[in-house]
This record gives structure tokens, sequence and C-alpha cells, in this order.
């Protein structure tokens, strides 16, 4: 990656109700925000409906930006197999937008995105929200599932820095 | 459903290693086989990889044979919650690949379908073989996850038949 090229990156926090999904641009140590929103799907839809609607906006974004390369938060693991299971078909929806665009995927741990944003593991949601505002230069609070999507996505950008270093 | 015009269905066993997929004419109570076939994804692959290997066969295979209907196995309630997280991603890429396409899904629990094809719900995996092998007079036996997948496409048939004539 040359360094004056910006790296444009889609972070996605995917979830069967609400996903957080947002754009940024990265080049020497900077990152700028495109895009976040936090999307929510009709409740009470039927599941291939939702994961429609997943599809479909995940697309959308990724056709509008042309990102680089996509960074999602690994699955939280849930103790219920039933939303393990929904939550999997989610981000299965997600990640197949992607990848039938052709676009490479990163995952990683929740803690390893707190850790690289806030400073530690175990962060709060706001707490995430406050530093990703302060970090993009933001207006506003950012919504927590936008603030994930941002927060994975710079996560990313971190660590592609780091490899280019290394 | 006109009785005379066939209705086409695409039936999907779905998992991350081994999909099944067939599609079959259903008219007149009969049923006839027009393909079937068991996937094997790349062992070992990353997740995103064969997500992407699930999409592309369940589209190819749809683009080719122009299905009215989709059926696919409910999913199996697994013990462990990282296999149900596992299952929920391939099923959420196969369903994915056929609601982009504008297709409808209707899933069915697996009792209920080895039920509509063997007659009892707790029936082995050979015993499914064997029955899809007579229903659709194959040359030969199906294999195990492809005679789910014509298994999960003529239980919905059944279906489709009996609101018809309800």
């Amino acid at each position: 990656m040359a360094e004056d090229r910006p790296l444009r990156i889609l972070g996605i926090d995917p979830g069967s109700r609400i996903m957080g999904i947002a754009v940024i641009d990265y080049a020497k140590n900077r990152a700028q925000c495109l895009f976040h929103d936090q999307v929510h799907f009709t409740a009470g839809a039927p599941l291939p409906e939702r994961l429609g609607q997943i599809y479909k906006n995940v697309k959308k974004v990724a056709t509008q930006y042309g990102p680089h390369e996509v960074a999602i938060e690994q699955a939280f693991m849930h103790k219920h197999v039933q939303a393990a299971m929904t939550l999997g078909h989610a981000r299965g929806a997600a990640m197949t937008a992607v990848v039938s665009a052709g676009i490479p995927i990163f995952e990683y741990a929740p803690r390893l995105i707190k850790k690289a944003i806030v400073g530690y593991g175990a962060a709060e949601k706001n707490q995430v929200q406050s530093m990703i505002k302060l970090l993009f230069n933001l207006s506003e609070l950012p919504s927590a599932d936008a603030a994930d999507a941002l927060a994975v996505a710079l996560c990313h950008a971190h660590m592609r820095q780091c490899n280019v270093r290394a």
C-alpha cells in the first residue's frame, strides 16, 4: 500500500435487528469518516426478508463507496444456541454481500477492537462512542452500532499500518 | 398454481463443509428430479471463502434452472454454540444467494421432511436415501446430502399440493 494513497475501508458491526455500517479513508496516519449509519431491520419480519435487507444495505454502501477492504467484528459468543444461530445468519448475509462483490474481508475480535480504540479490551459502549467522536472529529456522538462499525474499520487501518511498517 | 404447469423447486440442505442441492419439477402429483449434487467446500479454507463458494454454487444452479420457489432445511439445533454459529453463517450465505435473486424461500424442520418422505420423523439417513431413489426413480442411490436436498424439495411440493387442495 502506498502511504499517500488512502486505503478505503468499509466497517461492519452485523446484527439481525440492527447493523452498524461505516466507510473511512485512511492515509498518513489520518483517518476520515466518509459515512456512518445504524440500519434497523423490520422487527418481526421473517428471517429471509431480514437477510435480504442486510445484503441489500451492505451491497448499496459497497457499490457507492468502492472500499478496498472490509473489516467486520468477529462474532460475540452467545450463551444461547438460538441467538448464536441467528447472529450467524446475519453475519453470513453481510459477509456474502462482501465476498460476492470480490472485496477482501478481515475479522477482528471485539476485545481487540476496543483495545485498539479506547486502550483496553473491556471498554463500555459509551466509551467507544466518545472516543470515535473524538478520533474522527464528528460533530455529534454516533449511535452505538455506527461507532462499532467505525471502530472496526479504524482497528483494521491500524493493523494495516503496523503491517506496512513491520 | 395451475395443476398442469410444473412447479420448479430448488431444494437446499446447507452446511459449512458440504451442501446438498437439487432441483425438481412437480406437477399432477408427479415429481421429477432435474439435478442433484453434493458440493464439498475447501476444507480448512477461511470462512469468507467458504461463504463465497456457497453463494456461487447456489446462484449458479438457481440461474441455470430458474426455480419458482426454494425449500431449505430448518437449522438442526446444535448443542455447541460454535457449531450453531458456523451453521448459521452457511445457511445465511445460501439464503442470501436466494433472496438476492428474488426467489421465495420456505423452511421445513428435519423431522417434518422425514415424516413427509419416509413416513416417520426419526428416520435414518439411509432410509431417506433409499426412499428418494425410489420416489424419483433414480438409477443410483444419491449421496446423503443430495438426498436431503431432494427430500426438502419434495416435502415442499407436497405442502404446496395440500394448500392447493385445501
